[in-house]
């Protein structure tokens, strides 16, 4: 009965995450879904790579509550919009469908939408995105491949942030390595400190042939 | 339509945690429910408090995948059942039940439950437990307490832990407490960092003052 009832809501969101794509592929929109554990740096990556991006961005911020997220990337300069979700600890496409409505992205642009702080359930649904970019910090450990497969599979890119502390916080970088390949993952793996900016350059690089990539093809 | 359906299963989990309850009572058994972000420090929490404790413990480790931290607990010579929660994002109060059972805790003893990796979900389920315990993490950052209000408000003990990262991160106390005042919450906060055991002492008497309370009052 209650796997049913799941079945459901992922099948209705499902139908609204395919609207997403629509409107994406309407207006030659790549659509980010920026995923981690609260505080892994999921505004600070997408902070850092706005200045770098070959393209122009905005923002579809999520929180459970709060706006200063929203506040900080608005002081950037850039367009954002934020939705709270009162208590669920994921985003759904309609919310995303909303968003973009309220966004308004010009064509052949970039949107990041920022997912709740949590390493479970935003991997189960499906926001109508272009890629899934998990940010997991070295302060988190690194035995989280073992412990949340999940949404290590779903990954398209993995960004390992704080990784300036790696050798305060002790973590074995070929351990977690070792996790993630047993899970059969072939996404890359991006080590990043957005404080030094240390593997900024890669990872701008990857993320800006990724979605040159999409460009590419809609002309 | 949803809202009734979670409306069912909450209930559903009330009862159960009335029977963890009534289990825990009948064997004067002080349950804490250690919740908290991934890798925010909740194994370490446990493994540090146990060696100070003035009662009998045992452990319920609850993971998504693996038994890695069951085996650490193990190691150190810890009575300790695995709860594998296979995609769910919470413990509910039918897993400790069953837990319990399989653990068999003596009489006049401390159960950690440990719950999954999680800012948000497990707060909304109760698990039959006499005190809730947040593990916080200085590397999630200092605003967490204005994003996830819910967690940060259900919570009888707060624990800052990873303190000597605090200047590293840029972490500031005085807004995070901020962030707590406003939330009207009461409950203790105790920085500690379980490397340095800066402020474990003052956590394991607080913690021992606490558990002591439920057995001095069954006697």
């Amino acid at each position: 009965m209650e796997i049913k009832i799941v079945r459901n809501i992922l099948e209705k969101n499902e139908l609204s995450a395919d609207r997403v794509r629509h409107y994406c592929q309407e207006r030659n929109i790549f659509l980010v879904n920026v995923m981690g554990s609260p505080g892994a740096g999921k505004t600070t990556f997408i902070r850092s790579l706005l200045p770098h991006l070959s393209f122009t961005a905005s923002v579809i911020e999520g929180d459970i509550a709060s706006t200063i997220d929203a506040k900080r990337i608005a002081d950037d300069g850039y367009n954002v919009v934020q939705i709270n979700t009162g208590g669920s600890c994921h985003l759904i496409a309609d919310s995303v469908l909303q968003g973009l409505a309220d966004l308004a992205p010009v064509s052949n642009s970039v949107v990041f939408v920022e997912n709740i702080g949590n390493l479970v359930c935003p991997a189960s649904f499906d926001l109508g995105q272009d890629i899934r970019v998990l940010i997991s910090s070295v302060a988190e450990g690194d035995d989280k491949p073992y412990k949340y497969p999940t949404m290590f599979q779903c990954a398209d890119m993995i960004i390992l942030s704080k990784d300036d502390v790696r050798d305060v916080i002790g973590f074995d970088l070929e351990y977690y390595s070792q996790g993630i390949r047993s899970l059969g993952i072939k996404s890359p793996l991006f080590p990043v400190s957005f404080k030094t900016q240390a593997g900024l350059q890669a990872l701008t690089a990857a993320f800006n042939y990724r979605a040159g990539e999409k460009f590419r093809c809609a002309e």
